[in-house]
């Protein structure tokens, strides 16, 4: 089956309809053809082989998941609203506010993605959006819900989304007033340098952003305080000045990390191409917050290009230390169990050029004239088979086999990840994670001793975010 | 702006692709007319006006959100799984099992919602799916998502979904062996009649059920059990024998529910439009498991036939108690705020004929002379309001309207509910919830009164599910 077919199918799954009339699918629309070859260029310039099975159809991929990801610029809010809008009475003014007259209504954690227009990540976004009735009318509770999407689905940053969030709201809807607070998390990829230095590194950043208009537009004003009080209960409080100041300076982390040193000038070629996808995107590629995007991006990609890392993993590999210095002792148990849990990793996916990430757990067994191996060694041989175009498979087995080579033998790997792929893209599991384990030798083998390393396996609280 | 319009722009914004073709948009399609046209005859059964403003569009909406939810029918697995295979090498057999041989690939926590082959409510699922790779392919893990929700989207019950997600992905990734657990809530809506009496009706219905394919086949199989320790960590931490019995013969709530006798057989005209829905669906009305399910959904619509109810209220607040026999204490403060938070609610939205659900918290002042009210009525006039086709500003307006009526002014009510139709459809905002205030004489005027209202009112740990 060709790429087109597979496009087709996928079209017909997500949108609900067949598209064999008149109208070009979305894979066959000469803007998705020209972010695919874009793409193309952009794994080149990664030192990649296009024709790779893997990667041979990541470049339409790509660029339908981009377009599907930024629709939000086709869509009209007046019109998605006006449909929704029903006669709801209110209360007299003289004796309260209820109903389509005043009374306030809360759409709470609705979980949306957007794109970082300074850096093209996927970021994280829970949504809370109030607003106060007025005139006698209601709109449609998923309404709400829908506006929000359709400015995510655009660039962004998190204060021009709250804003156009907020703003779109008031003259669909002409309420009382709208309120919008987003939390927003955005993935902060260690680079490759300060990995290797920082076992601390922070993987997240967060902001907290608010948009008011009408009765909201006063941040002083009661009503905030009746919107944030059943906030409260899902997770943020905070006073309205904390609120102002946690807007963030430096929201992406690609504006103030500095890579650059050690990965040199961004090839042209790929700046150029990722500056055409921001025009196919229907972007202006000129708008000043999108100026310094594509150097951005390619910088960023570079962190995956295969060389760098080879030449890092030798490093780190000649510094392994004896353990026996290290920790003073080993095991006199010659069957035991040694487990390095939870040891993080970044890697991106190279189905769709987009982050995974999650933690490592690995287990084996050692023999008695063997030293265990340090925890440092484990975290980078993590991360050289991270820091590549990857599936979650291969890297689980390629820690397995690395391990093995060096202890020669008896390995258990289990790779727990969160995929942006299943998330900011047409599926939206949310919640989902995703779990992928290797066996050798005597795991391979041995029921008993996969359950003894499983059942260590703590239950992360998030699974990495 | 006419329904059609509106459709339009809905299908518009959930397909991604604008429908200005020959192909006719699915608002358009003779089975989501003859759909509508059953909906119809259903709200006219239900004694209501379809021509009231808020009831126009609910038999378009009801007709499109139905076929949406069942869209699995027309949807192809082989060709899903097919496009997504990709080469991945694994390691010798002698050597162990990982990558593209035998390493063990598990997604989980994936949320669906499939429509109850018994009733026609959403049922919630959690979806928990494992395979080991054969012949040195991997699947795209999106499309185990995707291959799930082929069939959660169609009339199903839990064992059915699993047998028939696991079968599907055996056929179409060829693999070792395929596992899926599904964790099932189905809603037990109480019946108005065991409402007034049982103040501890349990909401919802759960099933665990599985189904193995391959090494999975046996479920003794060790495999299980390291499929199970992965999941463990999620919630689910069964044994295989247990496993096996939560496999629940009373799994539908409204196979076991005796209304019957209160609301008199089924309106003829009404079995017979919902008969016509499962044809336009694309399903066999005369398939055994869904024989009885007109009779059963259609006693279950008539719960939220409003005369019903009147009677029923008038009943319990004649029965109004004596506050001060009832509890010996009156007041000393005038000022005192009386509270009843989380009274519960099971309601329909008259949008969408889809249940939404949650807590009320009610909030008054009372008079020295004024004794409070208790908690059986307002319990009451929760359940008088609640079992109507509603919106929530509504309700919440009426319940607050009620309470000043029998008090005589001061009474804030906040309503936190859950929306199946925020679920179930298109937006599938999975964790999403809903709060509405109304506020009556000082509550609307004094901001520290709501305040410390408010401030009572307790985080729902899962908003009512």
């Amino acid at each position: 089956m060709s790429a087109l077919d597979e496009g087709h199918f996928n079209a017909e799954l997500e949108n609900g309809v067949k598209l064999n009339c008149l109208g070009l699918g979305i894979q066959d629309q000469p803007e998705t053809v020209a972010i695919a070859d874009a793409v193309k260029v952009l794994l080149q310039g990664l030192g990649e082989d296009i024709n790779r099975e893997g990667l041979k159809k990541t470049p339409l991929r790509v660029a339908k998941a981009l377009r599907e990801g930024t629709k939000g610029y086709k869509q009209r809010v007046k019109e998605i609203v006006q449909g929704a809008l029903f006669p709801e009475v209110g209360l007299d003014d003289a004796v309260g506010q209820a109903g389509g007259a005043g009374g306030l209504v809360i759409v709470r954690d609705l979980d949306l993605f957007s794109y970082c227009e300074s850096c093209l990540l996927p970021f994280q976004v829970k949504c809370q959006i109030g607003y106060v009735p007025s005139g006698q009318r209601v709109v449609g509770l998923s309404k709400l819900s829908r506006v929000a999407d359709v400015f995510a689905k655009r660039l962004q940053d998190p204060q021009r989304l709250a804003d156009e969030i907020c703003s779109a709201l008031h003259h669909g809807i002409m309420p009382a007033g709208v309120a919008v607070v987003l939390q927003c998390l955005h993935i902060q990829f260690p680079n490759i340098e300060s990995l290797f230095l920082d076992s601390n590194h922070q993987g997240w950043v967060k902001a907290v952003v608010h948009s008011g208009s009408g009765v909201f537009e006063n941040e002083l004003a009661d009503v905030w305080g009746d919107f944030l009080s059943l906030l409260k209960f899902r997770g943020i409080n905070l006073d309205k000045t904390q609120m102002k100041d946690s807007v963030q300076q430096c929201w992406c982390p690609s504006r103030y990390s500095s890579s650059a040193k050690v990965i040199g000038p961004p090839n042209r070629g790929m700046v150029t191409a990722v500056t055409s996808i921001l025009s196919s995107l229907g972007e202006d590629p000129l708008r000043k917050e999108l100026v310094g995007t594509p150097s951005r991006f390619v910088k960023w990609l570079m962190n995956f290009q295969s060389p760098n890392l080879e030449m890092k993993l030798n490093g780190v590999a000649c510094g392994r230390m004896d353990p026996l210095k290290q920790n003073g002792q080993v095991s006199h148990n010659k069957q035991q169990i040694y487990t390095e849990l939870c040891l993080s990793f970044w890697s991106q996916c190279e189905h769709h050029l987009l982050p995974f990430y999650g933690v490592v757990h690995i287990g084996y067994y050692c023999a008695e004239e063997t030293t265990p191996l340090s925890k440092s060694l484990l975290q980078s041989i993590v991360h050289f088979y991270g820091f590549k175009l990857q599936v979650q498979e291969r890297l689980t087995r390629q820690i397995a086999e690395t391990v093995s080579s060096l202890l020669g033998g008896d390995v258990m790997v289990v790779v727990e990840a969160k995929h942006t792929c299943m998330i900011s893209r047409g599926i939206e599991k949310y919640g989902s994670s995703t779990a992928t384990i290797a066996v050798l030798g005597r795991f391979s083998t041995d029921p008993a001793a996969r359950a003894m390393f499983l059942k260590n396996i703590p239950n992360p609280a998030s699974g990495g975010s």
